[in-house]
């Protein structure tokens, strides 16, 4: 009931009501990251790039009002590259909010959610950006998860036998993505998650964050697995990409996209493991008279493998490895490999860290990529 | 002295800063909502559409500083929706600030504001978003409100006889709505408002709230007329609407705005009533050569009643009629009627509540429209 | 350890952490100001102006975090002049990111610092604009200023003989301003300054603090000089201006500033000296066959002298000189010489204050034009 200081990573301020009728976390961070990459020609790697960029930065607001079992989470995106992404379906501003949603525990272990937050689509997505192992997510993450969108979660969990851990997530939502404000072009989405933990929870939610900074004392995994079906869609890749604009207004075409993925921990070691598929009933946008207007839904998939092992010292090594296939045919985009090396040195778990990572690409058609990128993050 | 936590719904915070010289108490909120409509077609109800969407998001700091007699307040809109409306005379950027204002009780009953906020305008416009009896506010209020802008304030309020409470208002503002960087176009817009209170105050602030939580033991009413005039204004709602551009730069005309409003509260019973009316020296922009630009100025009048019951559970039903009768000739626009019908559950008066309403909307030239929205609020 | 509460102007918030692994002082400040000019024509003054509008709004957010050796700071832009200038650069976004920035003491008088965050550039631009004399910085710093970027910087200080302290700062950017979020056009930016204060610290920083607050009881100097070259620059004013757009993408060229400043305090006087200088190797942009592209970096130089009186009752006058004198043949822009008287009443100090200006600006060859300003700082 009193409003004591927290320790370093708790929040900036961990607020109680009176009567304990509510409570609020605020929690602000930012990510200062430096980008250097090379492409590869005749004479080895040439053609120098750098950037300095503030990566990420971010306000938030959690906790419960009323009754614990009420819970709110308000994210805002302050860096320009959290709010970028604005169009005339956001009335032309920028996409400042990233969660507004309420949680409501209303039935044992069933909870029902209203607003805009991430979907359960694949794991690598839902781990907070400041719990990354690498400094960023994977190829495969950029080109098909399924982000964040608008509507209602249903989300229950039981145990199944001594010790296993199953959770049940569905979402109903706008499918567009985030921040839409002008209507709902196309159908609805649907999102389905299974997943199962056969060795009971992680301790500390450790299968939503990456290292194993808790060091499990014996082996803990998930598996988990998304079907998501995006009627009507009218987006390249679901609900984000690009708008499939034709001739009477916008394409319209069913996509689904399939996630399995795999997070297991045990003494400092982890490992991560991804696959997706998007498919589409139309993939190539068509025009009135049935000429093609030239977008096509990106469809293809995708492997993902991640490993690390943390020192007791709190440095850590990882390793990536990113296969994208996207449908070279109907989308034109050629193959791609993706080798990441990564070192982090958590100084105060991830709410304190500095990551950098060296990524080999190597792309079907076009030149290879040598990429190296530095990070911090500071995270109250 | 302290920094007590708060009850719910008394801000996140609430600051008094040593030896009691100032205080803030910050609050943040948020409203989710999900709106289905349907227009009349020869076959009853067709053409589905359905949105869901951050309608409003807000972070507030109140307080005063120095002194007691010096207030100030800040308040940003976080939503798309909020923040939407930049053009080139908001340097094509946002409009992040609601308000910010600081407030002069510089001698007895008068203050003295400077800064932008709402002006003394419709009853319906000046009751916070957040203190609504249904879902949002009436198209009376979208088509005549004179919102916020920047400039000063002068309040000033006196007791006539034994209970008469009168309250004068007058604004001296920029003209052109909230959030205008880049100069000031055409001359400025001048508020008078006065309200006659013949039962004395409402019950914390209650004239300026929808519902009556309060349950007023004895009648109370309020009576208010606003008189705006915007001189040389140059957009076709005086400060809103759309910028009257014409071959020279802008068209400018006087523009004058009239409300009349009541609210009166009575043991859970409430009405709310107000008439509007906008009216041009010449309603139609012209070139500098006479030829018509094709713009008006939307002269013409409005109704809006508005009713509701609050029951001993905190349930409300309410009812609301609103007629919008816009100068046909002149501006083009058909007539509207709109029929809404409300339900509301203060869960905790207004900071958590669920609200939804069923509208119907006729117009006089195209299609009857039904809407459904559903819509909850968290207000810390 | 306890998260007391402040006296007015030490911010919103002062926390601790609980076994003191971190701090925060969040502050909140706005700016409102009224501008009114005329300009003069044959019959005196005349075609008069007025704008008033939030000049600036901020949210600050600073500390350390798990030793006091490790600060931080964030502060975020809210007013639409604080957001504006975004483009393609910042992802079409608003720049709503002011500072994002880590400071490292990793050895003795040495600083490391990382992130975004003003340059060490002229005296005038690094005093908050929520600490200055007069209501707003000078021409010399609209038109010569560094403003802020990202990148490392490096500080160092140490004591010369008894007394004279000095200063040295060397900063490594990006080269392009803030907010920059799609790579890194032209080479980098490297800036060095040195500062030598040869009576020693001024009391509570007043070396970048407007007006003699702290009425200094010995005199007080501090002289700067700063040394700036942007290496294949981009825009016309080094990091700030306009992108020199040719027919094969940029138009580069080294872009080079020298800041000349000087403080002096003593006993409520106060007077800022500063003489910048901009020069390039190819001022005037080419493209791919020679031809000009009609950009031309801004070359040229400029004096500004600015001195203030603070009374007993703090009260302060003021007086300022401003001579803009750019290169008129490369950049085809007038000479301007500005004077300004400026009255200041420092309510509590930099805090809570009114002040106002009356400004008369003389062009070589346009019309002269008086300016009359009007502003309120509130500051928690």
């Amino acid at each position: 009931q009193e409003n004591q200081p927290s320790t370093f990573g708790n929040g900036l301020l961990n607020l109680t009501g009176k009567d304990s009728t509510w409570s609020s976390k605020i929690g602000v961070r930012m990510q200062l990251l430096s980008i250097s990459s090379w492409s590869k020609n005749d004479n080895g790697f040439g053609n120098p790039e750098q950037n300095f960029l503030v990566r990420r930065a971010r306000l938030k607001f959690d906790g419960f009002v009323y009754s614990p079992k009420l819970q709110y989470k308000i994210e805002l995106g302050l860096s320009n590259r959290d709010i970028s992404g604005g169009s005339e379906f956001t009335r032309n501003t920028p996409r400042y909010v990233m969660d507004a949603v309420v949680k409501w525990n209303f039935y044992q272990n069933f909870e029902l959610w209203f607003g805009q937050t991430k979907l359960p689509g694949n794991i690598e997505r839902v781990i907070s950006s400041a719990n990354l192992q690498q400094v960023d997510r994977s190829l495969l993450n950029s080109q098909f998860n399924i982000d964040r969108d608008i509507g209602f979660q249903l989300r229950h969990h039981f145990t199944l036998g001594k010790n296993t851990l199953v959770r049940e997530k569905f979402a109903f939502s706008q499918g567009e993505g985030r921040n839409v404000t002008e209507g709902n072009l196309g159908g609805h989405q649907y999102t389905t998650r299974l997943e199962l933990l056969p060795f009971g929870n992680f301790t500390s939610k450790g299968d939503y964050s990456g290292a194993d900074l808790k060091r499990e004392k014996t082996i803990k995994l998930m598996l988990g697995a998304t079907y998501d079906i995006n009627k009507d869609a009218v987006k390249t890749r679901s609900n984000l990409g690009k708008y499939m604009v034709n001739d009477i207004g916008f394409f319209e075409t069913d996509i689904s996209t399939v996630f399995l993925d795999a997070m297991l921990k045990y003494q400092g070691f982890s490992f991560m493991g991804e696959y997706a598929d998007r498919d589409s009933e139309t993939p190539i946008a068509l025009n009135s008279d049935g000429s093609e207007t030239g977008d096509t839904v990106l469809v293809g998939n995708a492997l993902n493998l991640q490993t690390g092992y943390l020192f007791k010292n709190n440095w850590e090594i990882s390793g990536r490895f990113t296969n994208i296939d996207l449908n070279q045919e109907i989308t034109g985009k050629e193959d791609q490999k993706q080798f990441t090396l990564g070192v982090s040195k958590y100084i105060v778990g991830h709410k304190l860290k500095v990551q950098t990572d060296l990524s080999y690409l190597t792309l079907s058609m076009g030149n290879d990529e040598l990429m190296w990128r530095l990070q911090m993050e500071v995270h109250l």
